[in-house]
């Protein structure tokens, strides 16, 4: 308990930093309203009730011993905390400089702008006139967003202005606001978001989470983000990564991004602080944004690998509805199964939109994490009509397990019944043709890239020569199952032997001549190795099939054998 | 916060307890000394400070509006807790006479034994003299232990007795103690423990623990218990919710047993609460022992399946050493490693051998966890004389991830290769000789057992008619790979036939002739399907593979086709 940390701020995610920094009794003293969430989980008599906009208040806090001041809200009395770390006072971080700037959205563009960072046009607004909107649409193109510079979040202080009709409204809608900017329209095809990590000496990320957002509040986070190839990924924590670098001090940062229908990446905004997109992290990840903020201003110890996921996530936040009691009654419905971790934030009032907690599940595949979820996304969504927010029972496709490849459509329905073995067992596929022969490029580009996907386990089928299951292993560390397809012309010798003798070092899981059947067992039993789901499906596979084999048994003896012939015709 | 829970004892169970309900949000009113663990992370003011064994303190406790009372530590004042539960004041759990069986030693040995739970022989001293000691040695053998029946744990007010001469020192240590009795000794093997959980429904168990104890106090933890095969790990499970369903009342209890020579088992003791050996559960399991503690005495949902490990896990105390840092000195080193996740208990002063915090690692394999605690422990004993407390780097090979089985010793030279890539790569092994034909009923033994160990993929070798492949695959849900060995006549296409051709419904993976190279590194990608290190070990394998080629392009270019030649005789 030496060192006392000071944060202005203490709703949820200060209230996650004190149950992190309680793990390893680190005294965090908290600056907001008494009995906010962050002080329900803190025992000690030294936090300070007050505005953590308020430069007294803040004086206070760090009289209370602070050695540490941190933030987990931006919108703070920066020339205070300016005074107070020029002073050397106290350690302030991140530092004050990069909160201003954060704070005012459009100087935050300008900023990564300035600095080479791929992120939206801005256009600022030297008036709230429909005038200034004229020139914001000539600058911009329309459509465009209309945002207030400070103090707007979870959608308000937002408008989308789609042709120049738009122009009165959005002036009526964002009003009294004298600081506006216009942003260029994203059409995204995808939101993704990555905590970052500033240490002393390093920028660190934590994995790429996709973030779907509903009436612009962020209603729910996949980690890893499904259906984004790990290139894209890694692109994001390199963007994100070199975002944060523009900010000077230490701690994390949340960075949310667009993934245009193009592949590239924008910066939408960016928070110097834990971040609803890595709440996660918690249950998710070795170490959680918390643990990582707190470790970052701290100088505690901290490495790239510290920040690897755990196991697949997904987030759901619990929103106020329209009833008081509507967030209990979810957080209720989330006890029938106990994988889902219920966080509630200790609020108060619920109003309609407020975020009163969160639901994190975890589980050994992201198929399994979204059945689990699943419930609570339709409780959610019971009364809503309905609407594509990305979740639906056929996403669970969108995270292959095992990847159906071919080196020619022709093989396809030979691979049938393999196909309807993975469906029965529950095994999201994905089924891809690439020729060994006639597409090596898209053979190696495929091969060399399903590692990094959701994939873990390649089903790979071919005739004759029949290089496509060798090929493929050569390429990725995956386990690779061939399936001879027997040819137009021979017996089939010629596929069995071309995937079977692989030399030393390259291993290919060989099944026996067109028996996709046994190459989907075998991928749900690879699979089953580490998911206990799975293993259940197949050991009930199992059973069925014993059963089925002593039905047989049961009627031969009791019609006997001839009559067992006629119903074979 | 409607319901409010009452906790005697405010120590790091009590914290820990305290945390879960943070989630929550469920408010807890903790009753021990001012500023106690639990009180330190729990911000709201009806708390009572006092002494969970004054019965004024726990009726204040109670007029503070809990509806559920329970305990931390068992050594209340049962006789208030009576009252106040018979005249329905508030519900106490798990029950006062549960609680009161389970404070006096002997009246929970007795208790145990009068129901049929295997447990240890006792005697009770009717009074603390040699001539008693005497009659307790006749009834029970020597050596035994004698221990005080009451407020003893952590090895205090045991003392063993190993013949006549020891009579005398063991009254003196224990001397002032009137209420002793003595235990038969147990010639154990290990320890093992099993946090159940008991609802008003049904008697649920967490996995089964491998507990390490030093100087009687508990020093490491590993789940699932290494080394133990899942007969007994069951056994262990199903003795531990019989000796609970024996007492009234819900919420957790910690069972710790003995686990003898000859594979029988042994109630050593009962704890009518969350427990040292249960503290893995926070990180190693979907749901915590204190949310389970939490979940039973207020009737939230639980099953079974709930209580599933999510990695394997190892729980190292941190216990005050010789001097006043030693333990926050252990704290600091764990943090070199942020997979080693630190709990330390603002327990103030450090006395010798307390418990001051504990470290929890979780992994994808036992293996790894082990890899990354082992400095851990090793500082831990740093200035130890070296003890063999059953954890040294040769344990590794305790929890195998691979099976090697094959038909005959014979076999055994033609696995080599395939052995060295499994040691390369760190992927603990198992070897095993079970024929299909001369031991027909032993395979089926060890191939429909072998799903239950932490064995996760086998590889079955066998020549000839080589059934042991296909044989081991119809027992087992887990992935079996074939290889075919070339007998002393033939070819071997017959090896590779019986092996490869598999009718549908049960998969084999079969590799080339005597290539146990592959199917070593086809059993290293199935484990890295789901084990990113182990991934990593084959992706490097892979370089090293190509580099290895690479270089020798590189020769034969240098210095020519002939002098290649020649350098190859």
């Amino acid at each position: 308990m030496e060192t006392a940390v000071g944060v202005l701020g203490g709703g949820q995610l200060g209230a996650m930093l004190v149950e992190a920094a309680n793990q390893y009794r680190i005294k965090i003293n908290v600056l907001d309203a008494e009995n906010s969430p962050a002080k329900q989980v803190s025992g000690h008599g030294t936090h300070v009730n007050g505005s953590f906009k308020d430069a007294k208040a803040i004086k206070k806090l760090v009289d209370t011993g602070v050695k540490v001041l941190t933030v987990e809200i931006e919108h703070v009395d920066t020339t205070i905390l300016e005074e107070l770390a020029s002073s050397g006072e106290v350690d302030v971080q991140p530092s004050p400089s990069t909160i201003r700037t954060i704070q005012d959205k459009y100087v935050q563009k300008k900023h990564l702008e300035d600095r080479g960072v791929a992120s939206a046009k801005s256009y600022k607004l030297e008036t709230p006139t429909v005038e200034e909107l004229q020139k914001a649409g000539e600058a911009l193109g329309l459509p465009f967003m209309l945002k207030s510079r400070r103090e707007a979040y979870d959608g308000r202080g937002n408008y989308p202005v789609r042709s120049a009709d738009d122009f009165k409204s959005a002036l009526d809608a964002l009003g009294g606001n004298k600081d506006l900017y216009a942003e260029q329209w994203a059409n995204f095809r995808m939101e993704l978001a990555v905590m970052v990590v500033k240490t002393k000496d390093d920028v660190l990320s934590f994995p790429t989470t996709e973030t779907i957002h509903e009436n612009s509040i962020c209603k729910l986070t996949y980690t890893p983000a499904r259906g984004v190839s790990v290139a894209i990924s890694k692109k994001a924590q390199e963007l994100a990564r070199k975002a944060v670098a523009c900010f000077e001090g230490k701690g994390v940062f949340g960075v949310e991004m667009f993934l245009l229908e193009d592949d590239s990446l924008l910066v939408n905004e960016i928070a110097p602080r834990p971040h609803n997109s890595g709440h996660y992290t918690i249950e998710g990840c070795y170490i959680s944004q918390y643990e990582a903020h707190l470790s970052a201003i701290l100088d505690m110890p901290l490495r790239q690998e510290d920040l690897m996921l755990r196991q697949p996530a997904i987030m759901l936040n619990i929103l106020g509805g329209d009833a008081e009691d509507s967030h209990t009654k979810i957080a209720e419905a989330a006890l029938t199964d106990r994988w889902l971790k219920v966080h509630l934030y200790g609020k108060g009032t619920a109003r309609k939109g407020r975020k009163m907690g969160h639901i994190t599940v975890c589980a050994p595949t992201m198929a399994e994490a979204q059945r689990r979820m699943q419930p609570m996304i339709d409780l959610v969504d019971k009364d809503k009509p309905k609407q594509s927010n990305g979740v639906s029972k056929d996403d669970l496709a969108e995270s292959p397990l095992v990847a159906i490849v071919m080196g020619s459509d022709s093989d396809l329905p030979k691979l049938k019944d393999g196909l309807e073995i993975l469906r029965k067992l529950e095994i999201p596929y994905v089924t891809r043709v690439t020729s060994a022969h006639r597409t090596p490029s898209l053979m190696a580009e495929v091969a060399s890239g399903i590692a990094d996907t959701t994939v873990q386990c390649v089903v790979a089928a071919a005739g004759g020569a029949a290089h496509l299951p060798g090929m493929f292993a050569a390429y990725t560390p995956l386990p690779v199952i061939g399936v001879p397809i027997k040819p137009s012309i021979g017996e089939g010798m010629d596929s069995v032997l071309s995937i079977l003798n692989m030399p030393k070092g390259v291993p290919v899981a060989t099944v026996s001549l067109n028996n996709s059947t046994n190459a989907a067992l075998l991928a749900a039993r690879i699979l089953g190795a580490g998911d206990s789901g799975i293993r259940q499906r197949v050991i009930r596979y199992m059973e069925d099939s014993e059963t089925a084999v002593r039905q047989k048994d049961q009627l031969l003896q009791r019609i006997g054998a001839e009559k067992y012939l006629e119903g074979m015709k």
